[in-house]
């Protein structure tokens, strides 16, 4: 080949190129090389180096001579392998001239097909070919695509002048134009070209040719380029190659065709080719959609040795790039080329299995399996989903408040989910927000709609915790709670009809959309087992009940980061007695409720302690203010003038509605997220952390022939070393009682880190804690001074909507201000205890990109809600294999 | 003087001590050596050294032999001195012998006066003195006092048996007793003696002596000693000096007496002698109260030589110590010894008053005299005091929320307090709480007075801005509205009764106090003013009004650095307006209600900024919810419900008042502290900040031909570089077309730093903005998860009680939590722009220990409500001089 007199080559031909010289011979080229060199048969072709553009846009235009030898010996080849000559004889070669940059980048000059036609060659190819329809056609395309990418005139007139003659004879598609009609355009193409460049339409193909790598040259400097280079950083030195390669027809005959083909299924991942084809058609007749395409299984029939090439050729191309490939072939008289090779794209199972087997067939290793894999592609590996082959239309959006997809009858009343579920009828819980009293109807319906609300409302917290289908703020929705109606989009919905719920994109569908179901295959469970072996984060759960501690061992959690318990007061029997104990003044009366819950409590306890056997479980003391257990205002004083309606105003029932009321004015507080609650409480009434604390060591003492049970306990809401100490004081007392029953019970006593103040004083908490967890929910709400009831709706969707912020914070770490208190506690924490341990147990910790910055923070473990644990586990993986 | 064989002295006498020698001396012996040392005529004394107590106690009781030749020396020194001889002859040398550490410390041997008295040596001294009582007298006690002293019986039985006596002869005092019962008391104390102690009371001076200096010795390594010393962190190795020194009596004669004087006056610094004085009497008779002490001017004229002496040892103590002296006095036969002097302890304006004269004197420099004067005796400079010498009793007690004293007619209702007021009858509003709808009230009252609230509820904050006295959570107070009552420590009053309250100390009185007037005088002025030349923090005031900017500039502010524009809005005809404005949901009605507030804002600004002249006045953008300028829900429900029972539900009116309650209820936030507030309101609502910008911009433009104002404009609430950047480009958008027309037009944009998410972006911040504020209010409530209205009743106040935070963190800056806030934020911001411009406004710009805190972090300025203003600027100045 020919070398210039600094050695440096101008031209590879596809023999000789590797996927390695992406630099020299830009991204296109360099792959079709890499094909090339591993013997697939790509059509012949070469590429001018990325050198050769910055020496002739350096040198000006007198030194395209220099590199001309170079494309004339790259025809050369082409001629020699092809058997067809440019520009001559019999079998003309055609050409396709395109750029192609080391980076992919918009702006630069298009593709150039079936570049070398001119009048005489044209009937040449008519007389090889015997067809003169396609011929005139290419001729036709050759001279519109070559005005407008060389010459810069736009395509406006050429599509005026071919839409006119279809006008005329009153057809619709091209290809219903006969030859005569192409003719006659060719003539009118060719005068556009004229009128709009004065100049002839270039006869000879070698003067084609050279302006079209000229073009490509210069496409390299053009404004829109620039542009795009300076905003994405891209350097100006690099240069575009130019591929110039040989063109083949998949419509030049009956034993021609085209095809697009996957290396294996891209919906489950099965290890056979997936695709179709067409005959004597090229690509853009299969996007024209006028002929349907054969599935790729009939081509065993039609072409067996295409196909069994065609298998072969995937098979190399797979064992080459080592994961699964969508490949682009045609079929020119009999003979395959393949003409593009990339990456399938597949869907969330495909990609596990896919993954899974290529390792079971030594293909990759478990580290690159994990890394084929996303963890939000493995979230939607868990939910049910609108089947992709559905065919439906939206009736409203809202917020995707919780994954998965839900189909069911409208009820707006909780307490009817609760009976039709019970009657085995899938229902939609439809209300304009919920609250604690709905709980009952969330968890029986199969899936919730909300008319307001944000992400992080009560409705969309409480789904996502039970992982059931939600979409909250669906503003399209106006709800009828007296008539049991709906309107959405138009259409008037009653209880009983209909709806589909798709919380994965926050879709409303009226009808029925069928469903794809979840599952979770043992091709997955191994795939999720990597990732364990992978991560050095592990992966707890946030779970208050027995049934969420199974659920969340079913998952893989390694343990429970967060048990809370004021979810065990809000049973309707317990809620009563936790009232009683509120609205008594007397220590002693509060003492004595508090004995009842004390054994209610040590109950729960034991549940959650022998479903999680010895595997750490973190119960977290009391933390919501105590009004939250009160029942709704406006409730007791409509109860109470009710009771004076009847003339009970004097009766027992009366003064407790009363006292009651009282109490909830007297604990009302202007900002209750920054109130009188967690360890507050605990320390200004020491009795109800007492009681806990004895509840927790009850339930690990009656245990202790089965397990040998370590409580977690941990402090909510510390800001002051100082509350921390004055609780352990207490707490250890308190275990020193226990200790001369149980000499050996040993406990660890840690503290949330939920407020800026307590990341501040980490070190000193750390001398005296055992354990750090970040409550990251409200560590965001103080640090950024965020209400997450009120700020979703009132402008935090607003701030996403204008690219203030790149997502909401309380759905992934704020890293520049949350993430830089969690550090600051984290290496404080650790200059006094060396590997001090550390988790979270926000929402955030089943977030991936919130467990990556966990990852590189060092924690211990991140804990999520149940539904979240694969996705976490995989999240912890790739955050250990430094990606996200 | 005897050296031991190291030349280790053991001995000093007082006129070879100094006030340097304190640690060989101890701290009485070198002051008493240090007055002896200037010519002051100090009773004859010398001193055993630390070193001689160290070394007893190391060698043992044999050691005292080695130390006694000192004594002896020193005895025959004191004779010589006194002309009285020790054990012997016809005037008798008696001696006080005391302990004296050189760091002071409780639990040490106290004294034993009148030692070297026995009953051959009481009878010389009868003969000499001629007062049998006197002698017989001082020799009881001396028993009691060694007896209890040196051979710790207590001092019990001693007292049962005197007051037997007192009993028996129905006598009540101890001056009562004859001569004839003394001596029989003296035989009984000397068996109480035996049978206490199992020997004889010691009948020789000498051996009564050895007894006692070993005592002190021994003291120094008794229990309580050591204990006191390991909790206070004293080195054991100092040990305890011994002082021996010649009693001297002011009763032994009719020339004798006793007193005390302050070398200026303490309550308001005049240069002359302020005291009194008994004649013929011991220190002790002033105690007991038995005879009325002279004034100190008559002394002039009784023993006019004596007077004179002490007015010149008064200003020879005074101009060695160069501080005002309290000095004890006694005249023993004409002749005049000083006993002790220490600095006087004096009020506030005497403070100011001699710490500026004696500048003028040349006693002190500016700096001593600054370091005089501390922030709190300003505060009680600049309030009403209840007079000093007034006798009351307090009938219930709240928080001191708003400092100065007030006397006024019990109102209940804020209208009456204004019709009142206006009447000149000064009035004491008593409200459960108050609300911004009693604010013309909280004007009007002499005093506020609340039942409920903390110090930072809002009776509180508005009372210590317009510096009211203030008093609130006044618990013993129980108040009935609707009868215009209200009960306090068992009274009933009412509406007109008259009450007195002191907001300094919380203390509420029935009835009339009378009160003591606050006056800045020149004096105070000027120290002041040194005040300002020492301080490198200037101070700011927090002003809304142009009555506030007056007030802010006569109080010394050098500029304004929190003007609060929503105070503008509260005014009737502006809040509907405003009201009008928040309730419509077209921009184009909005606009128009916000270019009426305009141009009220506009005039506002023109005032403050006339008032100002040229001096920085920083206007902070609108920052409260904007549900804050709507009216009551619970009153417009009421409203509501009136206007449907006159069947006007269809009415305009009704349909306003129904739209309002809408858009309150659109609007409630559950936590509004951390809700849709500040920037993100500027953000969402743009028209609101570009109204307040034009009026601003107006103003500073409209006043040009008077005054070249620089505006300068700050945003609150900012949590993300990108919320300041964006109103940053408008705001400058909008200078840009003023520019047009005043082209030298400048201003600065700065930004609050009021959340933890602010000052993690500091640097980023800096790049962008002119200046920071710290708000300290909102960063303690983020930063601490802590609702400044309901924490203080609810946990903080017990908190503080218990110990768990040293103070409301409200009320001084939490340093280990907000001030780690501040200082990354100011370093932050510091690392990109050197010296970058911050200053702090929030509540804690007027707290003495906060602002020393401000000055240790570098800031410009801190800014305060105008009352506070001289405190601030005295603090300022300790902190610069590295004092608090």
């Amino acid at each position: 080949m020919m070398k210039n007199k600094n050695t440096v080559r101008f031209m590879y031909t596809f023999d000789e190129g590797r996927a390695s010289m992406r630099s020299v011979l830009g991204g296109k080229g360099a792959n079709l090389a890499e094909m090339s060199s591993i013997g697939i048969p790509v059509p012949p072709g070469f590429t001018l180096t990325t050198q050769a553009c910055l020496e002739y846009l350096n040198s000006g235009d007198s030194f395209i001579e220099d590199i001309w030898k170079d494309v004339i010996s790259g025809i050369g080849y082409l001629e020699d392998k092809s058997g067809k000559t440019f520009g001559a004889g019999k079998n003309p070669l055609l050409v396709s001239v395109r750029s192609g940059a080391p980076v992919s980048m918009p702006g630069m000059m298009d593709t150039i097909l079936n570049l070398g036609l001119n009048s005489e060659i044209v009937q040449a190819m008519i007389d090889y070919s015997g067809n003169e329809r396609f011929v005139l056609d290419c001729y036709r395309r050759f001279i519109q695509m070559f005005s407008d990418v060389v010459m810069r005139t736009g395509t406006n007139r050429f599509e005026f002048a071919l839409e006119r003659k279809k006008n005329e004879l009153g057809i619709s598609y091209d290809f219903e134009l006969d030859p005569g009609t192409l003719r006659v355009l060719i003539d009118d193409f060719r005068s556009i070209y004229r009128q709009q460049t004065k100049s002839e339409f270039p006869e000879d193909p070698e003067e084609q040719l050279k302006m079209a790598v000229k073009a490509v040259f210069n496409s390299w400097d053009n404004q829109r380029a620039r542009t795009y280079r300076k905003m994405n950083g891209i350097d100006d030195s690099l240069g575009t190659a130019v591929n110039i390669v040989a063109m083949v027809y998949g419509n030049i005959s009956e034993d021609s065709g085209t095809g697009v083909c996957f290396s294996r299924s891209p919906s489950n991942g099965e290890k056979k080719l997936y695709g179709e084809y067409l005959l004597n058609a090229q690509g853009e007749d299969v996007v024209a959609g006028i002929r349907t395409p054969r599935d790729i299984d009939s081509l065993q029939e039609y072409f067996p040795d295409v196909y069994r090439d065609l298998v072969n050729y995937a098979r190399t191309l797979e064992e080459h790039y080592l994961d699964m490939q969508d490949i682009e072939f045609t079929v020119e008289k009999g003979k395959l080329y393949i003409l593009q090779t990339r990456t399938g794209k597949r869907s969330a199972s495909s990609a596990v299995n896919i993954a899974v087997d290529m390792v079971s067939e030594g293909l990759i290793d478990k580290e690159t399996c994990i890394s084929r894999v996303g963890p939000d592609q493995v979230e939607m590996l868990l939910h049910d989903q609108f089947d992709p082959k559905a065919d439906y239309s939206a009736a409203a959006s809202g917020l995707p408040a919780s994954p998965g997809a839900a189909v069911g009858k409208i009820v707006f009343d909780p307490d009817e989910a609760v009976t039709l579920a019970e009657e085995g009828t899938p229902v939609i819980l439809v209300r304009p927000e919920t609250t604690p009293d709905d709980v009952h109807g969330l968890y029986a319906a199969a899936g919730v709609l909300t008319s307001r609300g944000g992400m992080t409302s009560h409705a969309a917290v409480v789904a996502r915790g039970i992982g059931k289908p939600c979409i909250t703020g669906c503003e399209g929705l106006e709800i009828d709670l007296e008539q049991e109606k709906l309107r959405i989009s138009g259409q008037e919905l009653s209880k009983g009809d209909i709806l589909s719920i798709d919380g994965t994109s926050g879709i409303v569908v009226v009808g029925e959309v069928s469903l794809s179901q979840a599952e979770i295959t043992d091709k997955f469970e191994r795939f999720l087992q990597w990732c364990d072996e992978t991560a050095s984060l592990e992966v707890w759960a946030n779970a208050d009940t027995p049934e969420d501690a199974a659920r969340a061992r079913a998952f893989g959690a390694k343990g429970i980061g967060l048990c809370r318990t004021e979810h065990m007061f809000m049973a309707q029997e317990r809620l009563q007695v936790m009232q009683q104990m509120i609205i008594s003044d007397n220590t002693d009366v509060r003492r004595e409720h508090l004995s009842k819950l004390q054994s209610m409590q040590k109950e729960d306890f034991k549940e959650i302690y022998g479903v999680m056997e010895e595997e750490p479980v973190i119960i977290r003391l009391l933390d919501p203010p105590l009004h939250e257990f009160l029942p709704d205002r406006q409730e007791l004083k409509r109860h109470l003038s009710e009771l004076e309606k009847l003339g009970a105003q004097e009766s027992d029932e009366a003064e407790s509605v009363r006292k009651t009321l009282e109490k909830s004015i007297a604990l009302e507080e202007a900002n209750p997220m920054l109130g009188f609650r967690g360890c507050r409480l605990g320390i200004v009434h020491p009795e109800i952390y007492e009681m806990q604390v004895r509840a927790i060591l009850d339930a690990a003492t009656e245990l202790r022939r089965d397990y040998r049970i370590t409580p977690y306990i941990m402090i909510p809401i510390v800001m002051l070393l100082e509350e921390f100490t004055i609780l352990k004081t207490k707490i250890e007392g308190i275990v020193l009682q226990y200790k001369k029953e149980y000499p050996d019970l040993e406990y660890r006593l840690g503290t949330m880190i939920e407020l800026p103040r307590a990341a501040t004083v980490a070190d000193e908490l750390a001398r005296e804690a055992d354990f750090f967890s970040f409550g990251t929910n409200d560590l965001t709400q103080t640090t950024m001074g965020l209400s997450r009831d009120d700020a979703e709706a009132k402008f935090l969707r607003k701030y996403v909507e204008i690219g203030l912020l790149p997502f909401n914070p309380f759905n992934s770490l704020d890293l520049k201000g949350v993430g830089v208190m969690m550090e600051m506690a984290v290496t404080k924490a650790r200059s006094v205890k060396q590997d001090f341990s550390c988790g979270i147990c926000g929402e955030h910790g089943g977030d991936p990109r919130s467990i990556s910055f966990c990852h590189s923070l060092g924690l211990h473990y991140v804990s999520c809600s149940p539904y979240r644990i694969p996705v976490a586990r995989v999240a912890a993986a790739h955050a250990s294999l430094g990606k996200q």
